[in-house]
């Protein structure tokens, strides 16, 4: 079975690429530091006896060819990117899972139906130029070149940091893979939140990941003085917007499922003795259950509208984002929970709320992932923290989930 | 009786000192605009037959002698500083409407008991300074040696200003004036609310000066991932913050008096997908009764310590200001009354929520106030204004005041 000890060493070999002087790491996308971390990952997968390339998006693949080399690949995979002063786990897990996996097939000689591969994708992250998971859009083709504009706080564009790091950008239309070279894709990763800490267990098996939908809402009332103006004869953006910041919270609760946040809110003028004339805000609301969201979307957009005519305020919504949630694939979850209870682990199912390549990946065939406990369910965050027996267990789940997967089809 | 044609006439030319392109006026204290409108009053306080002087603070007295001297004196009056781009009313109306009333008297020959003194108190506003209403205290003596500290956005202090406008900081305590030098303060102010248009009256009697309290309230919870904390694990500070902003309307509005407003709230940490961890937001409490504003700020403290243990999240209270309201003088009230009806005006008590150098003269004779009418209830804006028959009745009113408190004590 895998070496839970050489993935640990190998997790930490990696973490010391970009280390900040705060604790955490950062791994920006096109940076040298990116670059180093690549470079490493590339040697293990020479270790591991995988066929190494990096394609036109700076995606890094290492292969293990199967008894038909023809035959549609099992991906396996994650990111090497960090966010500032991220964490050691977030992205590496899943990538060095991969490798520990195939690694451990070629030392067992085990041969398999198909191919399998490990990839490192470029930025998942998006915390260079704010348009994350460049490298998994590239591998399904939806990368466009307008989205090589976007700009870094330096006004570097994703475009002249290609070049800078040896890329042709004109060439990331290569990097699209076809959906039938694909049988599966499978990503293990750090839950970033606290549920399998809650249930004691080391492992999960993700259900899907949400879809955020991201609004801004715009408040427009009255301002005017703080002492002279009545209760009674206020419009108060700021009043009716904190009413409509306890709608999201009522609604997206009463669901079950579906989290709704208020992380940016803004008023003006912004005097202590001035009545908010206007506030914005932003709402980013999640769910698996692409009909769960947008219900509740709808009940807080009606909700909202009332508070405000009551309160005489103009309400104006902007759409900013709308990503349709990526439900993991039945027969996948399936292979996953066998995996897990042969492992003695009970198969615990649960959402993915954040983000990850899978959701794109999961255009070209179908998708799973496997959850590893987080401490205290930080991420982000130099805290960032799974244990070694956790990450093992993980990766065992994740051997046998392969092994299932490019044995049988 | 008064002259309304002069009065508005030098409302208007005063008002072209510090017009602004934006249409509003702009006269910040010891600056050339400020000096050149004290220079025109003083012009008109030289043409009502008034003796001129001018403090060791900047305040510009006309003093009319009554039948003994030695009697402690009717001041009447307010300031020709205004805000950036203010309106043409707030201030020069008490001003122009003190000399209006003595030009008045002196052409009727009208002989008081006492002498009557109109005041141009210099920066009521603080528009400057972040320190209003210098000249009345420096005529109460409470204008400190560190308060000249008080820098503008330039880093020029107040002692710098003034030294710069001519005057010497180390004297401004001279500029206090005894307790018994004045037998009553008089102001005639535009209203800056709604009330009077509302009631269609002309003129109101202001009961008294609201006190604010401002306090600064900040929540702090836990920091989280949009997507991956479920609705029922977080310590979301603004949640907690919104619903605070609640009970601050309803605890003010459920008095009938008090006004609570929040005017500045910022989330951090700022993120569209991160659950805000902490939050810090403004509070301005005002009530002319203390008692019932102090009941309202407990009620307020209370509850909102409720909220926050209910969610996990620690609120703490700094005091940035709390400042007593000023009642008006039950005999000021009455003289004012008893003028409105000569005039055929209901006398319509109301409270003053802005803050007025009366709060300060207070603390040396009582104190009255009379309001008139505001356009739309608007003020610090180039859309302020009241109409010249507004003007001239609340100067009517005053005329009538000054020659009831100057004969009868």
């Amino acid at each position: 079975m895998v070496d839970g000890g050489r993935l640990w060493k190998r997790l930490s070999e990696l973490a010391e690429i970009g280390r900040q002087e705060e604790g955490g790491v950062a791994r920006l996308s096109f940076t040298e530091e990116e670059r180093a971390a690549k470079d490493l990952v590339a040697s293990y997968m020479e270790e591991a006896g995988l066929a190494v390339r990096e394609d036109a998006a700076g995606n890094l693949f290492g292969r293990r060819e199967g008894r038909d080399p023809e035959a549609p690949a099992v991906l396996v995979g994650s990111h090497v990117d960090s966010v500032l002063n991220g964490g050691d786990f977030d992205g590496p897990l899943g990538v060095l899972g991969g490798i520990e996996v195939l690694q451990t097939m070629d030392e067992e000689g085990v041969e398999m139906g198909r191919p399998v591969e490990v990839v490192a994708f470029t930025d998942e992250e998006g915390a260079r130029f704010s348009l994350g998971m460049i490298g998994s859009r590239a591998l399904t083709g939806t990368l466009l070149q307008e989205d090589l504009r976007h700009e870094d706080r330096n006004g570097v564009s994703i475009e002249q940091a290609m070049r800078n790091a040896g890329l042709d950008p004109g060439k990331v239309g290569e990097a699209a893979r076809p959906a039938d070279s694909l049988a599966a894709y499978l990503e293990l990763h750090i839950e970033q939140g606290k549920v399998l800490e809650g249930e004691d267990l080391p492992v999960g098996v993700v259900t899907g990941i949400a879809g955020p939908v991201w609004l801004r809402l715009s408040f427009a009332g009255e301002a005017g003085h703080a002492g002279t103006t009545p209760m009674g004869a206020r419009r108060d953006a700021l009043a009716a917007a904190a009413e409509v910041v306890g709608v999201i919270e009522e609604e997206a609760s009463d669901t079950g499922s579906t989290v709704g946040t208020v992380g940016q809110i803004e008023a003006g003028p912004g005097g202590i003795n001035i009545i908010p004339g206007r506030v914005d805000l932003s709402l980013d609301l999640r769910d698996i259950d692409e009909a769960v969201r947008d219900r509740a979307e709808g009940r807080i957009r009606g909700r909202a509208g009332e508070v405000c005519n009551r309160r005489g305020i103009d309400l104006s919504f902007e759409e900013l984002q709308r990503l349709p949630p990526a439900p993991c694939s039945e027969e996948i979850r399936g292979a996953i929970s066998a995996a897990c209870e042969k492992e003695g682990i009970r198969p615990h199912p649960l959402p993915s709320g954040a983000g990850h390549d899978g959701m794109h990946v999961a255009e070209l065939c179908p998708m799973g992932m496997i959850f590893v406990r987080s401490k205290d369910g930080v991420s982000h965050n130099p805290k960032e923290w799974s244990s070694r027996e956790d990450c093992e267990a993980g990766c065992k789940v994740l051997y046998l989930t392969v092994l299932d997967l490019a044995r049988q089809r």
